[in-house]
């Protein structure tokens, strides 16, 4: 039976070899944190390598992502569908083995990390999403939700600010199967940390309410294991390991510097690190004790087996319940979801109301979330201007998990990142809430989860200078621009509460791509629609206002700017033009529309003219330069909104003039 | 002499009667806070109101800036050119007294708050600002530089991450003059906070290194009192002073609830509030005696012309220096940066090295930093990278601040916000830099900048896909067109050193913009220049490959890019075209020309064509709905930088097959 050192050393050799072969990467910190790494997965991790789908497993999350091939060897050792070809081909194009790990292109990477901090954010966010599933759908003497969440930490994560939101939060709601493990280096890439980061981290985490583990040796077999056992034992926090590890622990010049922590040891320096460790095997070769000593697909495929009876048992014993489970389990929708939606929609048509589009998402998650128990929702600590509770919502805490609302605090980035961890977790759905301007606080969090594919929900309130007094640092100007930059994420911003209606509907029903749905702060006017232009909201514009004969002009608009243009419409229709009005919601989804209806949006040859309360500079993508554009091209002020519209020339009359002068 | 209470009504008196005057605004927090306020302003803050531009006045920031109405009170109250018809004025389009506090607005209002964390992080960096410039120009017995900074704030800002990133960089950068005030009101938006935030605060500041005074009552003067002066006693390090207090103190039926936080508390209940305080001057006046009391522009003056006094005898003893003080402090350029600089440019044009931009921009800053001691540095945690040191670059610690360095640690959101403070509190001109890609992480400080017109330098290294194997986490796509869509901002993508060193000149002369420099990681070509092309680079974009004859199309491209469009140029042009080829280094700075200059680089009527390894849709801006655009359209990958380029398609060859497909 091979030592446990020895164990450690695959990582290391692994490590070291694959950085090397790449000529990049990191193999600091998989060095440094192999042995913790040795005694998590071989005592304690609960997984099965032939379905890292498994629902039940334990979670692991590598938040200095960077130290990807600590992940990869794990992987490949403990019996994933990761050969040794795959670690061969690290960083390279089209490889399973990203130079960070990357969601979805390799077999039992939970969560793309990489992006420091936002990994034990992610790690949070499972973490609360098993408590809350847990406490959803376990009964006495049926635990089928049961896993832990374990991650991986440096010194990066722990400066990050989204560190501090996430870890008060989980203190705050008593994440007690959360288990953090604190690579206390004392190195970052400047190099020793002391110069710029001194805090007492365990005195910190103990003001979150965390427990605790301070000055464990993590290069102590023994030691790491006995943390383990007392982070396990206390239900009620999360538990925080603090591990003094050496970087590039085996490299005897190269470690506890930071010169091994983002480039190849070299070839020198891999050989003498080698001789140090005793590893005498090949590049890439795993010595045959070595590797069965690691495969975890036996227990793996028993520790599965054990649950799916225990689901069976409860599947006896709450039919209905573990029906529920499966659905939710596997993302499906409720059959009715369809129906109830469409059903939705057609009411708010006939309705026809006359009120902020933040209200009228309110009043979307009040008719929707009842058919849909795993929609999770929350707010940044504004959820009476979001507008995102309803009579159905109910808070989590540390006592009662089982609610479908969280709420955040003031913690907007916390939030997002959060939420692509309960996404990935899986089970639940989550949509939170800040106003629009504060996305840029979550900005990168919002990347991540269209990098993902997470189909999570932002809800975005106050989404221009419509919001008034609260002024430019409020305003927001460039951020629709912004979000409709990214690749696969559909922002919404809705002109009425049918449109906000629809594109709730469309974010729910989203599989791949996460949305951002926009709304004002004040009335937006209803518009009357034809069943046509009502089922054409959803591929993102559709023509609002048809004229009588082929169209002189075309005018697009958003949100609440398309009340402008349709007042306009009528101004330039009464000189005798032939306007089209043109409400372009999701200006990203019309752009996945055939040819053909795209034509019949915005014919070819006719001059176009966009208004929207935001950066001009966004639509000449659809104006080009013979169009027009009303529009903003400074921060806003304050002032009440009316004012700021007339100050600012976002007016009917200012897109009419326009159009006489260019047209 | 009227009470400290009846000082303290005062500001209740006004924050209740503005918000509701406005019909928006938070009276809570004012009057919650007017006792501490009172007191530090009474006994402890040095200022001069009839010049809120006294270099070495104690600085004031509201983080919690909501409570705007407390400072226009304590303005107005002091004597500062604020009048009642300001305050009257409150939220109104060109008032002084806008919704949050706007640096630029409003005399004495030190930088804009709004945005929660960012005003305890601009006071970190003005705290910052005040010890490096104490270390450098305070001489034994001339202690020119000496004043505190003083900072309000309440739970939003403990919650947010970027309270983390500063509040630990302080402690370890031992800010003994940074004194802040928790208004430990325990009410957030959503209600009360214990539900979201249970953070033991006091704990959590000592582990950052703080002295932390716990338990104040915050309607104690006498309590705040004594706290102030051990805070002031402590010069070693940064004081938090924990105030307990009830939100909207006085309302009988609104206070310690969040019903008074964000809203007017109503015509009755002002009308109670006024009777239990006592409080029975009409609305927006206020008794004389009590006006007299808070009048500091007696002292005020005193306190200026003491410090005259003494600056004249540093003058006496150090007349260079002194001088020089006068300079930096005045925000002027040395009197050769004009000589120098372009001395510089004319070398680099001449020395015509292929290197990596962010190579030429450590060059830059080798050349010009020795001419420009106000130049202060830094890196969050990525000097290797972002190649942010020079030979004269020196590190700032807690007992050796004199340096011109700031190692910021992994902490970008805290890097720019506290720019910021050290760019509005004067004699530094801060840069900092991380990669491209983590903008996202400070990106609303990177706006808060614009807003407030600092001329602060942003280095962004690893500007596209060019960076290689870190993979999509790290790959810029969309964060060229989300900067360029901000308003006041510059940012500019340089395509060789030459470039690079003028963007870095621009940078440095720049009075009232940010810049963004943006920089590769890998080797750049090259180009030969004519004098005029040299000195239109300026201009933002400029004709760097001109045909023989009027032009039949043009090619437009930034940074690395620039060299494949020139191929593709030399490839058509063997075709038999004319083709303009055009560096856009700054698009901003190129649309601020005249239209003659714009029309000799974008000649109307020739088709262009843009390449640039970034999201596509920025270009239609300049080539129409009739030119083409190579770009990006989805997230990058994780391999070698040439392999990227080739697999999305970014090359000469795909940009000549695009012009002959539409040509």
């Amino acid at each position: 039976m091979p030592s446990r050192s020895e164990l450690a050393n695959a990582i290391r050799a692994l490590s070291m070899d694959a950085v090397q072969k790449a000529k990049s990467g990191h193999p600091g910190a998989p060095m440094g944190m192999a042995d913790i790494a040795q005694v998590l997965w071989a005592d304690y991790l609960q997984h099965n390598p032939a379905n890292p789908k498994w629902f039940n497993r334990d979670r692991f999350v590598l938040s200095n992502g960077h130290g990807s091939m600590l992940h990869y060897s794990l992987l490949h050792l403990s019996g994933y569908d990761l050969t040794i070809d795959d670690l061969k081909n690290f960083r390279q194009l089209h490889s399973r083995t990203p130079g960070h790990p990357e969601y979805g292109y390799t077999p039992g990477v939970e969560t793309t990390t990489g992006p420091l901090g936002q990994g034990i954010a992610n790690a949070v966010g499972m973490a609360m999403a098993e408590k809350v599933l847990a406490a959803q759908f376990n009964r006495p003497g049926h635990e089928v939700v049961d896993h832990n969440t374990y991650v991986f930490l440096g010194d990066g994560c722990m400066m990050e600010g989204v560190s501090h939101e996430v870890s008060s939060l989980a203190g705050t709601l008593g994440l007690g199967k959360l288990i953090a493990f604190y690579d206390d280096n004392g190195i970052s890439i400047d190099g020793e940390v002391e110069g710029w980061f001194t805090d007492d981290t365990v005195k910190r985490f103990e003001a979150y309410g965390w427990q605790v583990i301070p000055r464990v040796n993590g290069h102590d077999a023994e030691e790491i294991h006995q943390a383990i056992a007392t982070a396990k034992a206390n239900s009620d926090q999360p538990t925080l390991i603090c591990c003094k590890t050496i970087i590039g622990f085996g490299s005897p010049n190269k470690e506890g510097k930071e010169d091994c922590h983002g480039a190849p040891l070299g070839d020198d320096e891999i050989a003498l690190t080698r001789a140090r460790l005793g590893w005498t095997a090949a590049p890439f070769e795993i010595p045959t004790p070595i590797k069965s000593a690691w495969d975890a697909t036996a227990p793996g495929a028993q520790r599965e087996a054990a649950w799916d009876e225990r689901f069976e048992a409860y599947r006896a014993a709450f039919p209905e319940l573990a029906d529920e489970f499966a659905r939710r389990m596997q993302g499906q929708l409720p059959a009715s979801f369809g129906s109830d939606s469409a059903a939705f929609i057609a009411a708010v048509n006939t309705k026809g109301e006359t009120i902020a589009s933040r209200k009228a998402s309110q009043n979307s998650i009040e008719a929707l979330a009842p058919h849909l128990p795993e929609l999770f929702g929350g707010s940044a600590d504004l959820a009476a201007s979001n507008l995102t509770l309803w009579s159905g919502a109910q808070g989590i805490s540390s006592a009662d998990p089982s609610g479908n609302y969280c709420y955040y605090g003031v913690r907007e980035f916390g939030m997002s990142a959060i939420m692509n961890g309960i996404s990935v977790h899986g089970g639940l759905k989550p949509y939170g809430a800040t106003f629009f301007i504060f996305m840029e606080y979550a900005r990168n969090a919002i990347r991540m989860a269209a990098i993902m594919k997470q189909p999570v929900i932002h809800v975005y309130t106050h989404d221009s200078i419509g919001l008034g007094e609260d002024g430019p640092t409020h305003q927001p100007v460039e951020q629709l621009a912004a979000m409709r930059a990214t690749p696969n994420l559909h922002t919404w911003r809705p002109a009425d509460a049918v449109e906000s209606a629809v594109a709730w509907v469309a974010a729910i029903e989203s599989t791949e791509t996460p949305t951002a749905l926009v709304f004002s702060r004040q009335n937006l006017a209803h518009s009357v629609r034809t069943a046509e232009q009502l089922s054409n909201i959803r591929k993102g514009a559709y023509v609002l206002r048809a004229p009588q004969a082929p169209a002189d002009l075309v005018l697009i608009s958003t949100g609440s700017e398309v009340t402008l243009a349709l007042e306009a419409a009528e101004v330039l229709s009464a000189q005798g033009k032939n306007v089209q009005v043109v409400s372009m919601p999701c200006t990203t989804v019309f752009d996945a529309q055939d040819s053909a209806y795209q034509e019949s949006v915005l014919p070819t040859g006719v001059k176009r003219f966009a208004i929207e309360a935001a950066t001009k500079d966004f639509w000449y993508k659809y104006v080009g330069l013979e169009g027009g554009i009303i529009g903003m091209s400074s921060f806003g002020e304050s002032a009440p909104a009316g004012e700021l519209f007339k100050h600012f020339g976002i007016s009917s009359a200012a897109l009419v003039a326009l159009v006489e002068a260019k047209l």
